[in-house]
């Protein structure tokens, strides 16, 4: 102390500056010390004690005490409110806005009742609630095996840990029904213990054990892609056993899950008007997904479906699930300068395009299941059909493939646009086939449709008795509140 | 300065801030100073004198002399040994490549001999060594009008400015042949008293008339790319004085085009197997353009044609029109980050798998062609014909539309999908009634099609005699040296 005094006796001009470089050195000494304590405060909120949450906990609350942010997120789920141009999360009655529909999978549930799904959080009550699994009359008696459940709630994990994956698969779905009550939650994605993320469902990583992938090397951003690819896929139930399956050896594209089907001649039904076998696509997001421009510039499910939130200086994946379409300022816009209308109306153009190549399609497949019926009802033979129907199997394959994934045409628009392109060739080339099958017969003249201009008449047209399926429905839901309990 | 020796004296510190501020000073000064000498050597080199060209000056090298740099670029357009997965600026044999185009342009020059064009530099060399203006006696004496003359060198609007636009048009292509000899070049776009850009061709300002538009109006940027649309557009020859025309008074899209076509009941030529009336598409470039997210972001032309350049610390623009494949460091790169490998794969992806559909298409018309004549030969009359006609016609037009345009697949991918996807939906739909057709008539087996395996096989199905075709033109040509001059 003595020698800076006698420094700026000396030097007085040197006061001032080592006051100054006192000031910025403090300065900075604040700003990490407000670092260092924001660090501390998310550490102390962020990294809870883990210890509390068992193995195949499938209560979300339980997991919310300790996740506060990502669970409060995730109750927005519940919101259905947002309605973009092509539904978004609300529900939508599929089957009135395209009666087509009712047509193409005539036989088939989804024929009696296919809705825009509701999101995660409703994931239990829709299956219950939705046509689709029928009115079982009491557990253990209905037609849909229990695969059914597996992408629904986190208790699944748990009840294959319990009984064994294949059992599992072999019960019906109704036996399950009250034993299920989780919908879509923190136990599906991510490990209690580390909180790290980890696929629960057996398919995905018997997929890549088959292809020889190594699902411990993928990284942790492939790992936000999928965990959501556990169930955003296409797959099928495999043999009596109903083993739920992804048909991915060939390759994950349109055609080669084709070639793959074809060669085990699987089918998922007979179609109850031209008699093909049918092949029902899932939902192929995650394929889709793949061949589309954000997935080749590396960008995750959860980069555009949950993103990263800062509030009160915690940074956490906003586990609000939903259409970046309804949060463009922190999905799209982290990339893009774009305004929201320029970059709503640049998607809306995607899809506008797509919606009518798809329309179209749906149109010439409803004719050619009719005119399919025709030729059998003048005397085709089954080898007559067999090219026709082949065709007409593809075709329709196609442009499931195409409506049944969620966001397909943002996803991978040309893609998408291309697959609905050979579903059109594919759909006429079976109607020459047909045409020249019924002139052999002497028929000439255009097959006439029924009339299909509103859900309940292309129900009716197929034969489905609606009135009778909607009250054994109600009559099995209100038993299972009172009875099955 | 005794005021500052006395400061400086009683506050010895106060030296060194001047010092310092001099410092400072003086280094802004130095890089103001800089910027003063660089821009004034581009002012320079530049903005040269421009009295020296006169009005319609159209030899290239006249303008060369005042702007080397620009003019440099250009001449390296000479250069075609570029050539991507997809032709580039090299000659391809289009009708070797796919014979298919022979039976879909048959009755019409185009089946005889289409090139992937060779670029600017050869547009007065291309057109008159092509097969497509056949080869006429003598001067006036060919079939086709002068109106072929008017994108192809700035000699026209020097003859157009002479004897007026009506009259040039009215005359026979040969009658130029003599006279026009600068290939496409810097009197195309530039005014030579300001440099400014200019729209020297009619069609486009007339264009622009009847839709309301002021082309006074436009911004510079958007006349990076209209001196561009002057020629790389949907065009056709109206009426018997072949004036060259813009069909966008309807809209500028495929389908808008098609409309205004069939309203005035315009067609290119009848065609010589199914006899539909044919719309032939020229090069919609601009439409396909404007219709994809490049444009739609607010890129001209020429910045990925003709992008900026510096050299020797003179910055112009590159004249060198390429493919932009071809030079990615300076055009793709300067807004994605991708490394070039990746770039191109992602423009392949796209034109692959257009490329494919196109493919189909094409199959799927020639079918049609052959099916349309198969139901002529067995008694149809013009009115059973008509539907199938028409749907040929439009099918036809949309495969044109999207094959012709020089880069359709990277341009507007989604848009040209879906038009190909109309394409492919029309062309069956013609096959189906055209079956029908020959049903009645008792024909129910398949059409037999002709070998078009390879160019010459499919020439020689569709009547056309190639070497009296060839010997004919090399004649022309060889009279054309000798006789002509």
């Amino acid at each position: 102390m003595k020698a800076v005094n006698q420094i700026i006796k000396e030097k007085p001009w040197m006061g001032w500056v080592i006051f100054f470089i006192t000031m910025v050195v403090t300065f900075f000494i604040g700003l990490l010390a407000s670092s260092i304590m924001e660090r501390r405060t998310e550490a102390i909120i962020i990294n809870k004690p883990k210890a509390d949450i068992k193995a195949f906990e499938s209560d979300n609350k339980v997991w919310g005490q300790y996740y506060k942010d990502e669970y409060q997120s995730y109750l927005q789920t519940a919101d259905t409110s947002f309605k973009s141009k092509y539904g978004g999360s609300a529900t939508i009655d599929m089957l009135e806005e395209a009666p087509e529909m009712v047509v193409l999978w005539a036989g088939y549930p989804f024929s009696k009742d296919y809705r825009q799904g509701r999101g995660h959080y409703y994931a239990v009550d829709d299956i219950i609630t939705t046509l689709r699994t029928a009115a079982p009359a009491k557990p253990g008696t209905d037609p849909m095996p229990a695969t059914c459940w597996t992408c629904k709630s986190p208790d699944v994990p748990r009840l294959m840990n319990k009984m064994g994956i294949d059992s599992f698969y072999h019960q019906k779905w109704s036996t399950f029904i009250t034993e299920i009550k989780n919908p879509i939650g923190c136990a599906d994605c991510h490990d209690p213990a580390t909180m790290d993320l980890q696929i629960t469902r057996p398919a995905l990583l018997e997929a890549f054990k088959r292809n020889g992938k190594d699902i411990a090397k993928v990284s942790q951003q492939e790992m936000r892609s999928l965990v959501c690819a556990q169930c955003h896929v296409e797959y099928y139930f495999k043999g009596d056993g109903k083993y739920l399956t992804f048909p991915w050896d060939k390759g994950m594209d349109v055609d080669n899950i084709e070639k793959y089907y074809d060669a085990i001649e699987f089918s998922d039904w007979t179609h109850s008007i031209s008699k093909a076998n049918m092949i029902k696509a899932q939902h192929p997001d995650y394929e889709i997904y793949s061949m589309g421009i954000h997935a080749q510039r590396g960008l995750a499910c959860a980069d555009c479906h949950m993103p990263y939130k800062s509030e009160g200086g915690r940074k956490f994946t906003d586990h609000h699930i939903q259409s970046p379409l309804n949060n463009i300022s922190n999905t799209c816009q982290i990339c893009h300068r774009e305004s929201e209308a320029e970059l709503l109306r640049t998607v809306y153009e995607r899809q506008d395009k797509i919606a009518e190549q798809k329309q179209i399609l749906e149109k010439l497949l409803v004719k050619a299941h009719y005119e399919a019926k025709a030729a059998w009802d003048n005397g085709a033979t089954a080898t007559d059909m067999k090219p026709a129907l082949t065709e007409i199997r593809h075709a329709q394959w196609r442009w499931d493939f195409a409506a049944a994934s969620h966001g397909a045409a943002f996803h991978a628009p040309i893609e998408v646009m291309r697959i609905i392109a050979t579903g059109i060739e594919k759909t006429q080339q079976a109607r020459l086939i047909l045409s020249k099958i019924s002139a052999k017969k002497g028929i000439i003249e255009d097959i006439a449709i029924p009339d299909i201009s509103t859900k309940a008449n292309a129900q009716k047209a197929v034969g489905l008795d609606m009135p009778t399926i909607e009250k054994e429905k109600q009559l099995f839901l209100k038993k299972l509140k009172t009875d099955w309990k």
